[in-house]
């Protein structure tokens, strides 16, 4: 199957995750976008900013799933050794970039900047890598062979994800329908179960959560088949109505 | 050293933060409490609803780590596979645990509900597991040697990780710092590098963020010992009074 090909995972870089110094709100947003594209999010790591735990989820997730993407770790700063651990992970060389190089020359034009080292640790990144455009702060991202990699500050990952797009095969959109009942999920278990079996390629997902008037459940519809969500969750709201 | 053996990894399992639908927010909040008892988060993984997906992480972090914390599947419904599937992982039996049962009729009786399959089924877990008091829906989490199990709504895990807490062994509290400061961290780089340097056994992090006048830094000092935490710290704000 085509969409079973088309999954991914994503490695979120960054100890001020794993602190809890930050709330994460990048998988989230890939998540989300990878949906409307067809391609399935299979697995998140965090993992800290340390050499051998990043080479090592790079290498494992690179083998197994068609795209991989990364945040954190590429700004100026001693820190942010995503892109050289990188180049190390794909027995690359970590040179500069020229391309990147001259973005960051523009870019500190306009602003009217001298170009730093800081500045040109930016341009840096494996030999075989292609800069991936950075609307936001400039420094780009790059993309090596299914590993893409972008920051870890949320709008300037968007940005750069705008550009990640382009180098995606998009397969069917994942469509997700959710209805939300008043009623805890153990009530309609049984029935919800039987309707997952009749049809298997839907995913189905049991969500309870805080309401109104007490514990209440969001049960979620899931697949890239429209028409076939639909007639399942005509079956879900006729099982509703009788409960109910 | 102590400190580096009181290590700790979370699995995340659900669906619905890989769809999107979710924002995680027990990442967060499972990190700072481990950081106020002295133990590091070093890993997360975020699974689907899988059984091998969850059996190969389960099983490689709970060797890797002193603790592993999961959330999420362990409700009434079919997706909820995390009780038995972490059996599996040990090769243990999936039974009914006789005080989790005993603590679901109790509950029940105060509610006047009946016992259901549903019900019964949140009692069921590896034969050798202990349950984890939920405050909150009275559906019990459990541990398993070093692997606690809990669920995935927020409000219903932070209430069975107070249980959890009882278990585990506390180190010195990871004590965080951090200053912020409203210029680009490309100003600072170089002398925050000298400084890491200086104190090598203290995590310097620098966070770019978006400031009331455009970009802005935070600086991160984080560690156990709080005296040289100051230390560190009264040396980067002399560094900062200089630049600025």
């Amino acid at each position: 199957m085509q969409t079973e090909t088309l999954n991914s995972a994503v490695i979120i870089i960054g100890n001020e995750i794993l602190s809890g110094k930050t709330q994460d709100l990048n998988i989230q947003f890939i998540a989300k976008e990878l949906g409307n594209i067809g391609i399935r999010l299979k697995e998140v790591r965090v993992v800290p900013d340390i050499e051998n735990d990043i080479v090592e989820a790079v290498n494992s997730l690179r083998k197994k799933y068609k795209y991989v993407f990364t945040t954190g770790g590429i700004g100026p700063t001693h820190d942010d050794i995503t892109a050289k651990t990188i180049a190390k992970a794909f027995n690359d060389e970590y040179v500069v970039n020229e391309s990147a190089k001259a973005i960051m020359e523009a870019h500190l034009m306009t602003i009217g900047e001298e170009m730093t080292r800081e500045h040109l640790r930016m341009a840096y990144m494996p030999k075989s890598a292609i800069p991936l455009l950075n609307r936001e702060t400039a420094a780009p991202g790059f993309k090596i062979e299914n590993v893409f990699v972008m920051a870890g500050v949320p709008s300037v990952m968007q940005t750069i994800f705008h550009e990640v797009k382009k180098y995606l095969q998009h397969g069917k959109p994942i469509i997700s329908k959710a209805v939300d009942i008043e009623i805890s999920e153990n009530l309609i278990a049984q029935q919800f179960s039987a309707l997952q079996d009749k049809y298997p390629s839907i995913e189905m997902g049991s969500y309870p959560f805080k309401g109104d008037h007490g514990w209440a459940t969001s049960l979620v519809l899931r697949g890239d088949d429209e028409d076939l969500i639909d007639k399942a969750m005509e079956e879900l709201l006729e099982i509703i109505m009788q409960i109910k």
